[in-house]
C-alpha cells in the first residue's frame, strides 16, 4: 500500500511540472499555473476513484496538496533549468501517464475487476489529465496529437502488466516494467516515428466522408 | 431488465460504430479507434450512473466491453461498406442518441427521479458521449454543429416518453416510439433544415454581444 | 441551511442567465438555450457534489429545475434589457463565481474537509459551469481568456473566507465579504488590466517552448 501511495506521489509530481510548463507557455499567473498543475494532477486520479467508487484519494489525504503546492513553488523557481529540455512537457507527461496506467490497474485490481476492466481504467486514468491540462490550456489534446502512440502505449502497457502476472515475478518487478513499457514504447514511438500497422488503405476512405 | 440491456446493448454499438468513423476519420491507430469508440459509447451511461448513484454499468458487465470490441472490429472490417453510407456516422449517432434518451428516462424512474428530472438525465445521457467522441477528435462538438435540434430532439422525445405514459400503451410501444420520435426528428429537421420558431428577430441582438 | 439553499438558487440564477447569452449568441434555438443554461448553472455543483460523495443536489430538489425554467424565460423574454448591458455576461458569470466559490468551501466545510481542500472545491465549483458553457459553445474557455484572475480571484477569495474564519464576525458576513472579494477583484482586475507579479522574465522562456 505504501509502494502504491508512492507510486501515486511520483505521478502527481510528474504531471504537476507538465501542468506548470504548458500553463507558463500560455503565460498564466501564479494561481492560474497552480490551478492547471492541480487539475492535471489530480485529474485521472480523481476520474479513476469515482469510477471505482472509492472516496477520491486527494480529498482524503492532504500529502497530495502539499506535495502539488511544493512541485509548482519548485518548478517555478526552476523554470530556467525546465525548460532547458526542450521536450520537457513531453517527458513529465510520458512519466505521469506510465505511473498512472499501472496505478489505474492496480487500484482496479483491488477493487475487485477483471484484468480488461483493470486496462480500461489504466488507461482513462493516464489519459485524463493530459486531456484536461490541453483543453484548459487551449491546446490540442495530446491524446489527438500523439495519437498514434498516446493511448496506444498505456493499452499494451497494461496487457504486459496482466501477461507478467502469470510468471514468477514479484510485484514489485510487474508494476515497474509495465510502467517502463508504457514510458519506452511512447518515447521510442515519437522519435523513430513508429506507427502501428495501418488500418488504412490509400483508397479506403475518401477524405471527407 | 433484459429489455432494457438489450437496448443499452443495441446504444453501445450504434455509439462505439460512430466512435470508429470518427477516430477512422481522423486516422487514428486501432487502438486509438478502440479508446474513442469505448469512450463515445460509455460515456453517457457512466455519467448518468454516477449521477444517479449506481454503480457504473460498464464496470459490473463485461457484456458491454465484449461487445465494444467485437464492434470495432466489426467496423474497421467492414469500414468500406459502412462508409459508403455518407451520412454513416450521423446515422449511428442518431440511433445512439435515441437509444440513451429513452435508457437514461428508464434508469431515472427506476430510482424514483420525478419526469423533468429523468428527462434532464435522458437528455444529458444522451448527448455526452458523443460531446466527448468530439472534442477528443478534435472536431467542433456534434451539440452545436447540429445544435437547431441534437438536444432538442431528446427533450422532445423525453416529453412524449411521458404524455404515452399517460395513456394505456404497453410499455414495449411508450420505449420505442419515444425513441423513434427522437431518431425522426433529428433526421427530418437536418433533412428539411427544420428549425424551432426562433426566438431573435433580426434587429433584437447585435452580432457582437 | 436555507441561507445556503439561498445562495445557491442565487447562483443557479446567475449561470443560467450566462448560458442563456452565451447561448444566445450562438443563436440556439430555446431548447439549446435551456440545455447550455442548465449545464452552466448546475455543472460546478453537479462536480462539487460528487466529489464530496453528498447526492446531487439538483436531482434531490426540484427548486433547481425549476429556477432554471424560469430564469430561462425571463432572460429570453427580457433578452432586449439584458443586451443593453454591454458587459452582461461578464458581469453575470462573475457574480456566479463569487456566490459558487463560497458555496463550495461552505459544503466542503460541512463534510468535515480542511481549509486547503475546501478552497480547491470552491474554485473548481466555481470555475467548472462556465468551462462546460464554453466547451459547449464552442468558444474559448474562461478561465483561457481571462486567463490572469478569473481561478485567481476564486483561490484569494478562498483565502480571505478562512482568515474571516479567524475573526469574531458573523457567519453571514465571512461569506458576504468573501463572496464580494471575488466579484470586485475579477472585475477590478478586468477594468484596470491588474495581474499578478508575474513569474517570466522577458528572456526566461522562448516564446515557442
Amino acid at each position: 500500500m505504501n509502494y502504491l501511495l508512492f507510486l501515486d506521489i511520483l505521478g502527481v509530481i510528474a504531471f504537476s511540472i507538465s501542468g506548470v510548463l504548458a500553463s507558463m507557455n500560455k503565460r498564466m499567473d501564479v494561481f492560474g499555473i497552480l490551478i492547471i498543475a492541480f487539475v492535471t494532477s489530480v485529474g485521472g486520479g480523481t476520474l479513476r476513484d469515482i469510477l471505482i467508487g472509492f472516496p477520491v484519494a486527494w480529498m482524503r489525504n492532504l500529502v497530495y496538496v502539499h506535495v502539488i503546492i511544493a512541485t509548482v513553488i519548485f518548478a517555478i523557481v526552476f523554470r530556467k533549468k525546465l525548460v532547458y529540455f526542450r521536450r520537457s512537457l513531453f517527458l513529465f507527461d510520458t512519466i505521469g501517464i506510465g505511473l498512472y496506467t499501472v496505478l489505474g490497474i492496480e487500484k482496479g485490481l483491488a477493487a475487485g475487476f477483471p484484468a480488461i476492466i483493470c486496462i480500461a481504467i489504466g488507461t482513462m486514468t493516464a489519459c485524463f489529465g493530459g486531456v484536461i491540462r490541453d483543453i484548459l490550456c487551449n491546446d490540442i489534446p495530446v491524446i489527438f496529437r500523439h495519437k498514434e502512440i498516446y493511448a496506444t502505449a498505456c493499452i499494451l502497457g497494461g496487457l504486459v502488466y496482466f501477461l507478467l502476472l502469470y510468471t514468477s515475478l514479484e510485484d514489485f518487478w510487474v508494476f515497474t516494467i509495465s510502467g517502463l513499457v508504457v514510458m519506452i514504447m511512447r518515447t521510442l514511438a515519437v522519435i523513430f516515428k513508429l506507427r502501428l500497422p495501418s488500418v488504412y488503405k490509400q483508397e479506403d476512405i475518401s477524405p471527407k466522408l
